[in-house]
């Protein structure tokens, strides 16, 4: 099996060091000019995946394949996105994967919604509801940059008002009321099928968590995530001195049926 | 769609609370005995996940669906097993997913095994190496138990002494003496893959970094993952007070290709 | 300056392991029995602090000269105690020093005001209320063992009631309902005073800083202190397995006065 | 008991709000300007404490008293000071208090130094090492404006050739080879004595740790402390989005004696 060659309109990812990476699309006739100088892209057509270049001022890049995680970190942003380590607990923690059916609120930018695609492929499928228009087409664009539109079907609808989808796998909710969603997402999972919701603050867990127990959920959950870099060299090795010390909370149930014993 | 049954042979999550839940396979004249008393197993035979029974002693169980994250903490151990928390990092920053060719080493009983085997399939495939031949049918258990059989092939195999796979996406390391491995590992991945090592103590991390940068991986970050639990319950919210405080540190790394220019 | 010598009557930790200590007053003819053996309390009279004794079993204990950690931690209990992590921040944050005059309540079994009379010595003085009458003497023997006696008032008083002290250096609170007792605090400080809560739930913070905001405090802050233990040996270190997750949330403020412009 | 007055020449903290304050030394035809205008510091003279005044474009300032936290985060600076977090569980963790006789090294700016001698004063002394001389007059300024210097010794001395002091209750490090002092320590230490050293890097803190198992200490003990800042406001409580993810490990040990049994 021949490694992955570079060709034109394929996405790249520029490596400079962990903390300097550039999400690029490959064009014939383009430079892309960074702080360390430009690189021709047309040159790396032909090439394969993990390939070193030198800008025109001599700084050495690594041309990566860019990962889900890429695509999630260099999503085109107009709102906060969700960090990939919370990304990663709501898919494993929910059971998510390839074949699942998976209603998700709100959109936003696109982020999770790509994470979730990536995953549910080839055969299942993200039903994805913002209520934002203006936010819906950065959404589509960075969905299909990461190459999963067809994974991914966007309903510009409030899903405070309903859930169109049945028997689904999971409902996974990054939105301001979460709460109200509660009813509706139990209606439209299958039995034993997963909840999950990010909320920023403490508030809006203690509604979800009430909401989830008087609407027939078991298995309630809720969690916060610290994810902490190290500095790794000999002699000099720590924890990096900053931190992110807080993103969001995310609490999981699962469904029980109400009318059976 | 009708919602799935619960069949002779299929393995069931009964859960009572957060903290106590049992992986259980039914079967038709089995009776699963708690502290809570027994639940007669055949009785569940044609009816829907979600449901609720009643024990011998009138407490209700939910009867789930395990998800992979329970097929994770339920596994039959012989060993230490890498926490969900870790699994579902390593899985999403290495960019595993449905069609990934993964490499495993250590086997251990097959926890985090099933967890990548269950997010390659369809199409992907994942090759677990474990030197210690009397882990092997635990293991291989786990992976039956889970449904995963058929995406997996065990190697009774020293992986410090080579890999035999090449152009792998991944090469997923939980074992004593990752940095053995690295050489290897740079042999076996396509330009542009993705090393991990799971390593409970800082030394190995050193080791294993070290070897990184001077095998010609490119992004080596090192993180570590604190998962916290909060009890949500309104007017006595707050984190609980254990939580675990170390499972092992996360290092990831990228190939980068020696010869192109 | 000779170093000091063990009396009858005097209180030594007897330490085997940082993890298992005993905090233990010589009398004469007394054994002190361990899992590890006896050690014959009377054959320590005379001798230095820091000497090494044998147990009837041969095994090595050290014997050390209590700390106010010591007698924090080997506080005799009837309630829970509030942690020397948490203890040390309170003291330091509010600028409780030697001469400080500072309100308590409730007193507990007595751990905090310990620290808080240990801290303010030799001319400072703490006023502790307890509403609990049963407690008291347990506190007072935990503060008479600790030789802090007279630096320690305690009164059998609701200080939801009202605080009986004028111009104190600090308040602080380790009770169920700390928002009830800010305008009391407000009164009994100095101006510029520093007021102190300790609180396990999120619902008392915020109830305890809706009340210092509408009662003429400032620079309002709440902190979390997590303590991670870490295992050093060499080619085997890493965190501990096991942490606190939480013991309580700690909230400081400062009086600004009202009336002046 | 009347409050206290502010005087010409006094230190107050101007405080905005929790992250803007200003440590200012009261002069009669001073004026301190801020980004939200400026203050005339001699009308201050001969109010209390907890006043408040406004800027000259009408922006409320409260003037507090600093407190020992105030004067380590305001210290003059040429190097890196340590964290409050950390000098509070120095202090309460090796039982330093009203009375001791502390050695230092090095001294640096003479954050921790202030923070030791407020807490040793009426009657102990703080002997602290520097060998950079360099830093020892920031150093001075910083001890006296907080009213210290009486309690402190500077030593201008290379801490790893040798302690003076006999006898001292607790030896504190915050340098960046604290295992070559470890002997110079035992020797400085009366029996039971404490040892305390802060380090960044874990390779530190496993070089200490070798040192005192090797040199007659017990109850060695390694830690960090996570501080989290949280907001607290109702409908929005959440921890705060940025975190100090490390500051340096904290080494605690007691001095046994090595003769007698």
């Amino acid at each position: 099996m021949p490694s992955e060659k570079i060709r034109e309109g394929t996405y790249i990812l520029l490596y400079l060091n962990p903390r300097k990476t550039f999400l690029v699309k490959v064009e014939k006739d383009k430079e892309f000019h960074t702080h360390k100088g430009f690189i021709k892209l047309g040159e790396l057509i032909g090439k394969s995946f993990g390939t070193k270049v030198l800008s025109s001022t001599g700084v050495e890049f690594t041309v990566l394949k860019p990962t889900i995680r890429d695509y999630i970190f260099k999503s085109l942003r107009k709102t906060q996105i969700i960090y990939p380590k919370d990304i990663a607990l709501i898919i494993l923690f929910s059971g998510i994967g390839p074949g699942s059916r998976v209603v998700e609120a709100g959109t936003g930018t696109g982020a999770l919604t790509c994470a979730l695609a990536y995953y549910v492929k080839p055969r299942g499928h993200v039903y994805s509801y913002e209520v934002r228009a203006e936010l819906i087409e950065t959404a589509q664009k960075n969905i299909e940059r990461a190459g999963l539109a067809k994974y991914v079907t966007i309903r510009n609808r409030d899903v405070t008002a309903g859930i169109e989808e049945k028997n689904v796998d999971a409902v996974v909710l990054d939105m301001a009321t979460p709460w109200l969603v509660v009813p509706h997402a139990y209606e439209a999972l299958k039995p034993s099928g997963s909840f999950v919701s990010f909320s920023p603050t403490i508030e809006q867990v203690i509604k979800t968590v009430e909401a989830l127990k008087t609407n027939g959920f078991v298995g309630i959950e809720t969690f916060e995530c610290l994810l902490r870099g190290m500095q790794v060299e000999k002699g000099r090795t720590r924890p990096h001195t900053l931190m992110t010390g807080h993103t969001g909370y995310l609490t999981f149930a699962r469904k029980a049926s109400k009318n059976e014993r």
